[in-house]
């Protein structure tokens, strides 16, 4: 039955877009859906190649409707659909859309994973729905052959092919890309396969059919560089992995990285070949592991703060070191990523790095607000970022606020007597029982407590080697709890004749937490440093509920690889965080890596930057007097221990360790 | 008297532009024109620093309008014009626009100098009128400061001027230009000028005021690279010169190049790497030659025939050898200047290659076109653009038709047995008297005629090395008209008895020019390769004529450097051009590189080749039957010289040859 010699016409309804319209006999499923606006994804254009098309039809009577819908109103499969059920697989009941001929009514099912912008399954940080939608989209397209009364060019075929073939109009192509293209227009029996970027430039041809568009989304940390390489067609994170900035020898925190910049005139630049050596060869490594080429990398979105962002573009970070704090650029900054010397990407791949919101609030903070989604809510939440800097935003759809507050580098165990970086060996969980002035503590890389009896032949190699930040907090919550602290965060000398944990040395405390070797104590010098740290957050979060004119905050959300480790009850004991209840309290892992990873994905995301960088009202902690007052009246502890509303719990707290002691044993057995 | 307490509006009228309106006290000159649309010039700003804005006062009364017109309407001479007129001079009765303030009724005279889009000069090869609009402008701007209450970004505060002080909204940065921005903008009070490309994009930015913005048109011939450095601002050629395309090596011909490039895996990249380099230091030498920098150099625009284009954008040329003679591209492409490895402009400048028509009809083409205007006339014209390969273009407003003609390098003095190009020391004025058939003639290099009793003389230190292309020309004309030829190109062998300046040697005979040494003669060999030259020409240009429907032509433009040296009575004698009344007959020059230049100089013009590109309807000589019937047909002379209605001229030709010989006479005495 050859499909043009049928004249009747045929009623389709497509689920879950209702919407429906007919169609005469022989238009196939995928031209159906086109015509009425349905979302059914497509990169071959309807060649029976790349299977993203599939669909299957609802059976039965549709009375209401008028329609009596059956599989066998859609013409038999054709050979491009018998080819793809071979060689890729297809479910009994499955069609391809861009196959499947119309023949009789329907109701056509459009399965999840065939809708172009599907929505993307939500990872550890997103606390908010995303639609896949990526900036670059693939196309495969069959420019006809030259022909000498016609003789066309190749770059004119192939915009004509993306005209026709999918409605591309107006598309331009990067010069660079027309070497190749004339090779790849010799062998035209097979076509090419076009990434074009914001449906307006083509950024890569390759021959024949590819179904394969990666894209990038790193977060570059003072402290830590963390990337995820995802699949641009699926929203698929293929992998991740994190490694620490190699800037990090020229000094932890940012000032010192500015300071070097100002004392050696090469100071930038070598800073600038440093991090992008490291982002470039971190991205090969995810590549490598997920059997990609740098040619499937079509797109990175780097976030980071302000110095950060300046030295991966190559700009002097000394302005931002300053009053007042002139950033080169504020607005999003888009370009390819060879001309930064990036070599793991397709050479014609772009990068995104989306707007500052001043010079002390980056990108990184507006990717965290993104993938928290605190602007889309009621809540009156406050999103603390703590690295070596904390990023910290409070509001909600209304009105949001935001400041940076120079912690240092003790909240990441640096500066710290016996600090060290989260990783094996570091003490992380600390209790002390305040009777006996005890410890406990939990060490990375094992998940038993220290007073558990397998301990030591647990941890005989894993040498107990520091205590790293959300471990030092712990402890020193501790301290406090058990009265080994005051108020004012003095270690109480009285209590070395009460414990040899209490130590004096000439005039100086300190708390003994591990014989070793090596000794781990938290000494009265650590608690200044943590209180350093914690009153500059204190005070940020204190100024930005008082410009929002609000005494109390609906949520917490901590963000960042420390926020994700510490434990919300201790963080308030200490004043670093208001008052909340617990369960108001959540730690979100790497949110800027998350944003990122958004903004790779869906377009409107980007815009959704461009508009909180617009929209978020900064706060400059480092010219706000009452900065400085609310930072020296929070260097104390807030509340007598006795007093504290959530005291009463923290005897059950033990719970959780427990069940993993269980669970390891389990595993041991 | 404070501008700002005068209520009083006045009326103004700018002339010639005819606009008039009504403005209060205090508004500047500059101002008042903007307001009206009135095209007022200017870099600065209104800064009094680049003197674009100079105006006069018309004095007396206009009483139709109702003003009474004096200078002393104005208000006096400011500090900045003071300065201005002290440091760069200006005429006693111009003031500064954008420094005078109205405060009285005026009649204001914008002289010609001080319209932005004034009227060009017109030079050798336009024909047709130019306005001064370059894609590159110039503005001086005053960026605020950065101030800590509102730290807007360098990049930010820089667009912001730009919309503030010239009203250009929505305008890009290169992101390759934030690092010299950053350290310019430190520096406030100077100001930057900054160069914006098509009043969309920053190209450049300079620290304090500038007012130098250069450009280069390039015309790549097979032959030869022509180069022209020009003024943006004022339009002025600054410097212009040509040199040998040193891809010569690989054969004269643009087939020999294809040849090699299909033969050598490099070919191409080395063809490509050579024209780069020659170009990139032809242009670096006019700059040096205009004491001008590289950073001075904002824009290029390169012609070519579509091999010379495809060999300098690095595109592999092979497929326009041979059916369908696809290109790679054939619309306008524009990329940025260091992506090509040259080194002769700033970093940010772009350059802008026109579209071509076909794979054998290239920009040189459109520009000549473009220059010669015959897109805008209604006289049906004959454009051959001479050169290793003829383009033939041939219509009017209403129709245009192009061809590419395989005249091989014999026009150019190659592959002649005596032939060499056309420099010192080469033969490019022959006459043959009729009746002793004795020659006479002139070198390139001396102004006298070789039968001058002071040509040896004056030859002395100018060996005659050969003969150049039109020297042929005029050569085998002159044999044919004084019969030493047939009509079918035979060189009569009987001639040998009457005159021993026909010679034979076994079975082909020769004409001697020049006893030598080096003895210089035109072999029966080089008279075929003429015959074989002009009859491409002829066939094309007879192709042509039938499918626009003409019989004739109104007129003959000759191009290209043979072009302008031709002897047009004996090209016509010869048959290599349609007869047309004599005067009709214009040699141009280098078209190709004046439409070049005029796409350098105005915006439109780059418009106008698009459209000419889609307009012009190409025929291609290679596969049309017809083509090669005619050329058959036209390999002998088309009439016995007897009956050439131009030949009654020829005697008292010349005229001109004595003329010169005066003058220079005249210099020796």
């Amino acid at each position: 039955m050859s499909s043009s010699s049928d004249r009747r016409s045929f009623l389709v309804l497509f689920q879950p877009a209702g919407k429906r319209g007919r169609f005469p006999a022989g238009v196939t499923v995928l031209d159906a859906a086109r015509a009425l606006g349905v979302d059914l994804d497509s990169i071959c254009g309807g060649r029976g190649l790349c299977g993203r098309c599939q669909i299957t039809t609802a059976e039965g009577s549709f009375a209401k409707l008028g329609i009596e819908s059956a599989s066998h109103h859609l013409e038999p499969e054709t050979e491009a659909e018998r080819r793809f059920r071979q060689r890729r697989g297809l479910a009994a009941e499955r069609r391809l859309g861009c196959q499947a001929r119309i023949c009789g009514d329907l109701v056509i099912e459009v399965p999840t994973e065939s809708q172009l912008h599907r929505p993307l399954v939500r990872k550890e940080a997103d606390r908010r729905p995303v639609v896949l939608d990526p900036v670059v989209t693939l196309h495969h397209v069959m420019p006809e052959p030259p022909r000498l009364e016609r003789p066309r060019a190749d770059r004119e075929r192939l915009l004509d092919a993306l005209a026709a073939e999918w409605g591309l109009a107006g598309v331009d192509l990067d010069p660079a890309l027309l070497p190749s293209l004339q090779k790849l227009l010799r062998q035209p029996e097979e076509g090419v396969t076009v990434a074009v970027r914001n449906g307006a430039t083509v950024v890569q041809i390759r021959p024949g059919f590819r179904d394969r568009a990666l894209g990038v989304a790193v977060d570059v940390g003072s402290t830590t560089i963390a990337a995820q390489l995802c699949d641009l067609l699926s929203g698929e994170v293929l992998a991740a992995d994190g490694e620490v900035n190699p800037q990090i020898r020229f000094g932890e925190d940012l000032m010192s990285r500015v300071s070097y910049a100002l004392v050696h005139e090469d100071g930038a630049a070598r800073m600038t070949a440093l991090v992008r050596e490291a982002v470039d060869g971190l991205v090969a490594r995810l590549a490598s592991e997920a059997d990609a080429a740098p040619d499937d990398i079509l797109e990175w979105v780097v976030v980071g703060n302000p110095i950060m962002h300046h030295l991966f573009l190559g700009l002097d970070p000394t302005p931002l070191g300053a009053a007042p704090f002139t950033p080169a650029v504020e607005g999003a900054v888009e370009m390819r990523l060879v001309e930064l010397g990036i070599r793991a990407a397709a050479p014609g791949a772009r990068v995104h790095l989306p707007p500052l919101v001043a010079g002390h609030v980056g990108a990184d903070c507006l990717a965290a607000v993104l993938a928290a989604g605190i602007h889309l809510g009621e809540e009156i939440t406050l999103l603390v970022d703590v690295g070596t800097n904390a990023e910290i935003v409070l509001g909600n759809r209304e009105r949001l606020l935001a400041c940076s507050s120079p912690t240092g580098p003790a909240l990441e165990g640096a500066q710290i007597s016996c600090g060290q970086r989260a990783t094996a060996g570091a003490i992380e969980r600390v209790r002390i029982d305040p009777e006996t002035l005890e410890p406990r503590f939990r060490v990375i890389g094992c998940p038993l407590w220290s007073d558990d009896p397998d301990f030591p032949a647990a941890t005989a190699a894993l040498p107990i080697s520091g205590i790293c930040g959300s471990g030092v907090i712990e402890a020193i919550a501790e301290m406090y709890l058990a009265g080994i602290l005051g108020a004012d965060g003095r270690i109480d000398p009285a209590l070395a004749a009460r414990s040899p944990r209490v130590c004096l040395e000439g005039r100086t405390a300190a708390y003994r937490l591990h014989p070793g070797p090596p000794e781990i104590r938290i000494t009265q010098e650590d608690v200044r440093a943590i209180q350093l740290a914690k009153a500059a957050l204190h005070a940020g979060a204190e100024l930005l509920m008082e410009r929002l004119g609000v005494d109390h905050v609906d949520r917490v959300l901590l963000a960042g690889a420390f926020g994700s480790h510490i434990d919300p009850l201790r963080a308030m004991v200490l004043g670093m965080i208001p008052d909340c209840p617990l369960e108001r309290v959540d730690s979100i892992g790497n949110a800027a890596g998350a944003g990122a990873r958004i903004a790779l994905l869906n377009r409107a995301a980007r815009r959704e930057l461009a508009a909180l960088a617009a929209r978020i009202e900064k706060i400059e902690t480092a010219i706000e007097p009452r900065f400085q007052e609310r930072f020296v009246a929070a260097l104390g502890f807030p509340r007598a221990p006795a007093r504290h509303p959530h005291l009463a719990r923290r005897v059950t707290l033990p719970a959780a360790p427990r069940q993993e002691r269980r669970r390891s044993r389990r595993r041991r057995a």
